[in-house]
Parts: C-alpha cells; structure tokens; sequence
C-alpha cells in the first residue's frame, strides 16, 4: 500500500525551509505518496492541523523565504500529554513517515515523540545557526552568511567614510559559524566567537591593540568587529562603551537581528534544501528510523537524531587557520 | 583665467556621494578647471588637507557606497576662528569655488563660511533623510528606501512564518520620509512617522484595534510596524513592552541602523547625483552664490543655502492618501 | 448601488504590475466596491475568464515580479467581433469600471472596446519600455533600469580585467528612455538610442574616435557602449562586427533580454504602482472615461487615452546634457 | 633569506580572483615575504610588467567583481621563445615561487614554464565554469551560479506571465556543472548539459513530451530549458526554432553571456578565495611544485597540475539523482 507521509518545520525559520518543502512534494509525488504539511511546528500536530501538499504548491516555491508551514514554538509538546496527541493524529491519519526540517530543539521534539509513536521519523537540518552537528551545512546558514556579509559591506562603507569603529552582532545561538563565516568573508577586523572567548579585557586588550597599530601606521582608520550573539557579557551596547571609553573614539553597534532569517535562499542553500529534501524520501520505505539526513562531503548521510546534539561541531580547522593569518586576533 | 573648484562631503555620508563627485570630476575636467577634493568634511578645510582629483579617480566610482573623500563632524569649524581658517586655505590654494555635499547641518556650516570668504559656495543635497527642504530627493535617499525595503522584506519572511508582531526602526533623523516611502513599498502594516505622531497611547490603542481585527477575521497574523527613529519616547524597546504587554504577544524589535547608509547606490541615485554635480559645476563661472543646486519636477533648481533648513518640508500629499487607503493607519 | 470594477493587465510584462493589482484590491475593498480580475490580457474578457480578487491574493503580492492575472497578445481582440464580445462579458458581469494596466497597445485595445462598451475605462501605465506619453515614468521602468545596470556594472567587472570593448543591448522597443538611462547610471562610455541615431558610419566614427583617445592616454582600455534595441540595422552582431574589424580587437555583444522583465520590483515601482491604482480607483464614481491615470511631477494626472500614443514622449532634456558632459557622446 | 613571491590572473576572469589576490598579500606580508603581481596574465611575464603588492591594495578588494592584474590571452607565451623570455624575467627579480590564478588552460602555461625555470610553482583554480579536476569548487564558480539563477528567477516571471516557453544559456564552456546546478537551484524545467546530452532528437522528444504533459493537465504553462553554452548544434535560436515548429508556440531564447563572469562575489567564493590563498603561501617554504592548490572535502589539498586536466571531472552523483526526480529529465 502507499505511503503516507507529513511534513513541518519547526523552531527558527531559515531560507530555503520553503525550497525543502518543495522537493519532499516532488519526490512523494514521483515515488507515489501521499503528502499532508503540518502547520505550525509541533503545534499543528497536537491540534491536527495540516494540509494535503500537492505539486500545485510547489511553484514559484523554491525562491521563497520563511515557510509556507509556518513554524512555532510548542511547550506542550515537550509534555507526555502532548507527545501522545501527537501521536494519535498521526495514527489517525495514517502516517507512515513523519519529516521534520528544524534545528536541535525540533530533533529532541522529535525524540521524544518517538516514544509514543512507533512511524518513521525523520529530520532535516534546517536553521541558519549551523550549530547541528552530523552534517556540514544546515539549510539557511549559506543565506545568512551572504545577508550578514552584504550587511557589513554597507557598513563599511560608513564606517571608511567616517574612519569610525563598528561594532556589528550576528546570530549563531551559541555557536561562531555564521559569526566566522560573515567575518571572514565580508573581510572584518575582528571576530568574536563564542568557541573562542576568554575574557573581556582579554578580547579588549587586543581589540585596542591592533586599532592602535593601525592608528600609528595610517592615522584613523576604520575598523569593524563581528560579534557573535550571546557572547559579550552584557551585550553589544556594553561592549561599545567599554570600547569606546578605551579608544577614546565613538564606536557604533550594529544589531543585524531578525533580517538574518529571511530572504530568498541562495543557491547554496536551495540546492543543499532540495537534496536533503528528495533524500529524505528516498528513506521512506527503509527500516532507518529517528535519523536525520544531512551532507558531509557533498555526499547524504543519515545520522541518529541523538547525535545532532550530542556530538560536538566544532568550527572548521581551515577557517580558523585563514582567520589567524587574515584577521590577526589574539585567538 | 581657468577656474578653481574644490569639493567636500560633509555629514552623515550617503550612497551617491561617490556618484556626485565623479560627475564633478568629469564635468570639471570637461570645462577645463582645476579640482581638488578636501577631505573629512570641515576638517579638510581647516586643515588644508586636499587630494588633486582627476578622471584616473573616477573609474568604478559611481557604484561604490560612502565617499572617497571620507565625511566627519566638525566641532571647529561652528567658530569664527575656523571659518576664518578655512578662507584662507581657500584663497592659499586660490579656489573659486567650493562645492559641499550633504545635508543642512553642511549647508549652515556654508553659509558661516560665506561671513568670511568671498568665494562661490555651491551645496548638493546628499543624505538619506530627504530632509532638506528645496529638493524633491536628496542623493542617498533613494537608495536607503530600497535597503529599508529589501531588510522590511526579509523581516515579513519570518514575521509571516511566526505570525508574529515585528517594528521595524528606520533612519530619518527627525523626518519621516524613509519611514512612510518603506512602509508604503514593503507592504508594512502600520507606520509612525514624527509629522503624524500624536501620542504613545493613541499610536498604540490603534495598532492594537487593526491587530485585533485581524485576529478576528484569520487567526494568528504577522504585523509589522515601521518606526521612524527618535519618535517613540523611550525608544523601539519601550514600545516593544509596552505593545507585547497589551497584545498577550511576543513583539520583536529590529533596528536596521547603519546599514541604511551603506551600499551601492541604486540607479535613482546614481542618475540624480550626476545630474546635480554636473549642473553644479555649469554655475561655477555665474553669479549665483551660496545656493543648492536640487531637483525639482525634474528640472535642476537653485535654492538659497537658508531656505534648505528654514523652509519646511511635508511630506508628499500623495503618499500620505495612499498611506491611509493601503494601511488604514489611523492619521 | 456598490460599484463592480474589473483589472487586467495586457501586454509586456512589467515588475510592479502586481503592485498594481494589491492597490486596485486593497482601493477596492476600502471604497466598499466588488473586484474580479480578467486573465491573460483582453482574451480573458473574450473567453470571459476571471477570478474575483480579495485582500486574501494580496499577502506577499507587493514584491512578486510578473502578474497573477497574466498577460497576453491578443489577436482577437482588434476585430469588432472581439470588442463585442468583450462588451458583452463585461455587461453579463455588471461590471461598472474596467482598469487595463498596460502599454500603449493595450490602451488603443481599450480605446477600440470603448466604441462597444459605455462603461469607464481607466488605463495605468505598465511597461519597462517607459514609452507612454502623458506620465513621467511607467510601472517597472524604474526596475528595469536597475536590473540593466547591476547588469552592466557585472561587465564592467569582466571588460576591465581583459581591457575590452563591450556591446550591451537593452530593450526599450523603439525609444531610448531604458538605454539611456540605463547607461547613465551605469556609467557606461557610449549610447546609442533611437530618438538620436543618425548613421551607422556616424556613430562607429565617433566611438572608435574615443576609443582611440583613451589608448592613446592609457594603453588598453575597456569600453563599454550601451545599445538600445531594434536601432542598429542587422542587430549587435552586425555592429560588434564591423566595430572589431575597425579598432582590430575582440568586441563582445551581450543581449540582456527578458532578464530585464523580470524580478521583484524596487521600491520606485512598488511606490508608483500604488498610487496609481489606488488614484485609478479613486476616480470610479467621477465621470472621468477613457484616461490613462499618470503620474506628472510627483502628482496624479488624468490623460485622454489617445494622448498616450499620439503625443512624443521626447527624452528628458537633463538627462541629454548630462550624457553630453559625461560621456562624449557624439550626439 | 625573505622569499619572494609573484602572482598573476590568467583565463577567463571569475568572481573572486580579488578575494584571492587579496589573501595572497595579506598572507605575504604575515609571513615577511615580498610580493608583486604581474599584469595582463601570462603577458606581463613577457613583458615584466608588474606592480608591487602591499596591504594597502587589499582595503575593500575582496567585494570586488574581476581582477585588478587583469587577465589576457597570451599566445606568444605558448612558444619556447616566450616560455624561456618569462623565466628569464622571474629570474632577474628573483622570484622564488610563481603563483598563478586561472583554469586548465592556465595550468598548462604553468607546466610549460616549468621546463624553463626551476621555481617553484602554484595554481589556485579560477574560473566560473568548474571544470579542472582535483578540487570541489573554483572560485567563481558558486558567484557565477548565483548570477545564472537570479537571472533565471527574472525570467520565470515573465515566462509566467505569459505561460511561455524559455530557452536559458548559461556558460560553462564544454562542462555541465553551471548549468546543471542553476537549474536545479532554480527550479527550471528541463536542463541540456554537454555530459549527457544524446542526440537532437531524443532531447527535443522529451521536452515536447513534458510541456504536452503539462499542458493537458493544466491548459497553457510555462517551461523553462536551461542549456550549457556549446551543446546545441547552431546554437540557441537553432534550438529555439526546432521547439517553436514543434510546439506551436513562441520559444524565447535567452543568452546569459559575460554577466555570469562579473558581479561582487558571493560569500561562498570569498572563503573559497581566501582559504585557497592563504594555504597557497603556507606553501612557499616546502617542496610542493607544480601542484594547484584546491579544496576537496572542506579541506586543502595539492594536486599536480597535470591531473587538472588529464583527469575527468564527472557532474556530482547526488546532483544527477536529484535532478532526475525534480526535474523529470530524460536522461
């Protein structure tokens, strides 16, 4: 008999959640499924709210930020009450298989549920944190990367305009990737990560150091510091003023927020999105169970829910090379 | 004799300055005048720091963000002592003319200079405020609504994905041009402006009435409110409180900041600034003397230095119909 | 008794067409008035194929390039059977006011349906090509500009690095507003638009005339000459080829083509396009009839159809002699 | 003694070049050794033309399209005479290690130096199209992709628009990889790449075969076929007039060109950019020559410079199967 699968996205929205959607339509269509899309996160599941995802709602799909599933946060579902819920509508619609496209919090969902429902589940990485471990990439991190870097390019051309200090804080929940990666990429001075972080006069002293060796060498200069959220006691205001009090120079924060969720997916993430996507169905009729499908070397594995937050992700060794010798902080 | 001109950006910098002066550059070059480039605004002035600019300084400069000849504030230039400084690096260098870029606060400082050097002072409108009165658009503004636009766009992805309450602060210092040209083109719910703004209490039991009204018709929905900064008492998180306290609701805050000066200038900019540095230039050998060179309808106007700030600038008629009409905001 | 008002949009594709739409229905709604829209152009009145429009089609509408309704040529509908039958569906319907959002064709179509059909007919100006006499700009003229240069600005990158000349063809049909504007703000080293072609000898004289004068200045250069289509008899290729043959170096013909119909519309197109629906909705309880609603120095305008066609739409003076000064152009 | 190291773009430009040139100072000046760069590719090793590279050429380099050494084709340096006049002037500037950014053909310059002069030398891959085998990616190649699927993006709207069919060409020389990838990111229709195409026939069979699919199940659509450059015999417009006679419809061609070479590049290719130049100088202490250094699984490697282009560089399994569930492509 045919399969019956649901799909939802859960936690923080990242881009190209929509263009995963889109290939799980495809790819059930093609191998013969059916096809329901909770909404709401974990919440459409307690309420039984869903709808039949035909290859209708894929056009014009890929391009789309957020989620045509909606996501949400559930507290009820971390109950017993509402993992059993949960698993009854599943019952009572027949579902087989059950995706879920999410970060860490959305796979422990997802475990827990297992305990009350005996179908198949299955998660794809989808956050713009990268802080998922088990797979390279998660779906949205790529976009965020380019949206954080395009941000600092504006601001820096301010900050060389006025020869000024820019303090720019990007999210990452509590991991450096996206922080790293946007620093690097968008040529910063400085980065701080959390992986990396020893103390505030630690990070102070160098900061002020190399604005200082600059300082000498070309009289004012411009110079912006990435900042991974959470990091700084206090956050990015404190930081300034401490900064600023140092320097003897106005220093700028720049809070990039809530715009690093959305937008239209790059490439990178659209193509990341629809592999994991068709994978993931690709696992419907195998006896893998509470894994997620996720890309190490450019080829899809399959890694047990646990592990996605278990393990460790450490930030990669070749970037933190690149950044000791482009970026000369004190790590 | 041939002419001299110099040239300065002064204020807040803005998308198109690069733009203005390479249309500077050109149209010097091409009437046979001598041009330096002061640079850091007033500062350049008192203390005669200048470059030669010539058409080797132009190439790929109408697309770059900020401005080649860096901007800052000038504390010294307010007095006489650094006006009279200033006139004589003028005369010392034997300019004719100098052209200042930027907002009011750089046409007053013109204008003080004007009580103590003879000279042809000439000002452009460059910022992304559009506050100057005299100007249908300043050089930047353009540009900074469409950096509004794409971030308030990428805002929606995940207020539509959370069904959440998003404000979104843009610049404008104390006028609401970016504000209510974003809102109106990214489709923003609601929008405060400081031209229209009467209270907290009566902006926030209308925000709440539409929010509801809503509720009632679909459900949980997304709202996103533009905020012009320096309105709301207290700031974007005072509102954010106060608005989460009275909708039951999370309510996020996002401040766009100095990224809305940054970037590429966008084609309208691009276009105006080399309209208004080429027609500022086609003056240099009349009479007309501490004037702006603006656009009105279309057409290169020249307007008094003094009526750029005393003169009042509404915002435009039909955009604020049609604010009422596509927001139903409560003005 | 409530007004029944219908939209179509026929002709060329234009970003901010669909801004248009979310205007007419949010007007609509506002003024109490029913909505439907007809689809693919003038064959949706003929087929009398349609849907009603609510506030439900206008989430997310705002930014989407193309249109929801369609568009088409349509044949059919210059015969007097065509006019007919459209009168006819229009009068099953009781529709009140027909909105066609188009170009000029479009409007002669609406002027040849006005000879059968006693209603209103409102036009609004839609096309890339800005070739509408009666407004200042037409809805998805300012994208297109955009997108030709963001274009062009990517050539630049690769002419510089190989020192070469580059031919670049924009659409524009038969008028110049795209291509010269386009190179304006792309600061691009040569136009050619129809409204100021004289001769194929003429203009390779005076392009390879300045290519020489750069040579000589600086060794290789690159160089750029912006081309509006259906000017250069035998197309681009004809005039890389005689071009190579006469400077004896590879010149490279790029054709941007449809790519410049496309996209999210930038905020201008979203700005123009709201107020004019919202104006054209304004007006269906006047008697104005058969008026393209435009928008003439920042302020609605109402322009007997005929207007549209039969008046010039000459280039703007400003533009001409900034391209005199910073481009050398011939002309 | 400090080394000295010389560095020169060759081939057809990419996005990324700057970012690696970029990298390349930045690492020199780190590790104390002198650098300059040769201009006009393998033409300025000709003709000892170069400039000396310092960190004041890398301020705002990495956003930067193109290459500031430029590039050329150089047949003389393909001679002995040439090879020999090259390694003569290495030698009078006492050049230790050569590093050259560029594709295959590049490469082989590279190996042909290597007869005549005993340095040591790099190649980083540079190119958009790919195709050189020992690495995942050449820088360029992730920008270009972008580029090839915002322009398809452009194009789908008005392919919806008027539910028409589209032939797209991206570049990519005689590999598939840019058109493989742009159509999957892009959700285009159908793809024709070099490594799988069969025959005219069987191509155009099952295109007409899919859209006569598509259109009985949903009346007129739209159809997209993005085709690698130098596939179809004659050409695009050949393709182009095969489909039309087919379908009785209008197929419009579209011919991405030299966009897809320029443009700032994406985050993805800056990191590429500057891991691969960094690891480049890491190297110029150790014996490694004639090798490229690429990256392969997130992490540096060296491959002989040979097997760039005797070994076969086939299309991505993971890539192929998606695209066969996605797109439904014959193959």
């Amino acid at each position: 008999m045919s399969k019956r699968v649901a799909v939802l996205t859960s936690g923080g929205d990242a881009p190209g959640m929509n263009a995963c959607i889109r290939a799980i339509v495809i790819a059930c269509e093609h191998l013969g499924y059916a096809l329901i899309g909770y909404q709401h996160g974990y919440n459409g599941l307690i309420n039984q709210e869903y709808e039949s995802l035909s290859l209708n709602a894929t056009h014009n799909l890929i391009q789309q930020g957020g989620t045509i599933l909606h996501s949400a946060r559930c507290e009820a579902f971390k109950s017993v009450q509402g993992a059993k819920d949960a698993a009854r509508n599943l019952n009572t619609l027949g579902i087989d298989t059950l995706i879920v496209i999410g970060g860490d919090g959305s796979f422990r969902g997802a475990e827990h549920l297992s305990q009350y429902w005996p179908g198949q589940i299955l998660g794809i990485p989808g956050t713009i944190d990268n802080d998922v471990a088990g797979c390279d990439a998660t779906v949205g991190y790529y976009t965020a990367i380019d949206t954080a870097v395009s941000s600092i390019d504006k601001v820096r051309d301010t900050a060389d305009a006025f020869e000024r200090i820019f303090l720019v804080e990007v999210m990452g929940r509590h991991a450096g990737f996206l922080a790293l990666n946007a620093a690097l990429a968008s040529a910063a001075d400085y980065v701080i990560v959390p992986e990396l972080f020893e103390s505030e006069d630690a990070e102070l002293k160098s900061i002020a150091a190399q604005i200082e060796a600059r300082r000498q060498l070309k009289g004012p200069v411009s110079f912006i510091v990435v900042v991974a959220e959470n990091v700084w006691p206090g956050g990015l205001s404190t930081l300034a003023e401490r900064l600023s009090s140092q320097m003897q120079s106005e220093v700028r924060p720049v809070t990039l927020g809530h715009v690093q969720r959305g937008g239209s997916p790059v490439s990178q993430d659209r193509l990341l999105a629809t592999k994991l996507g068709t994978h993931a169905v690709a696992l419907v009729e195998t006896d893998k169970n509470k894994v997620m499908v996720g890309e190490v070397n450019h080829k899809p594995v399959e890694v047990p829910l646990k592990a996605t937050w278990e393990n460790n992700k450490p930030l990669d060794d070749c970037s933190l090379s690149t950044m000791r010798i482009t970026m000369n902080n004190r790590y």
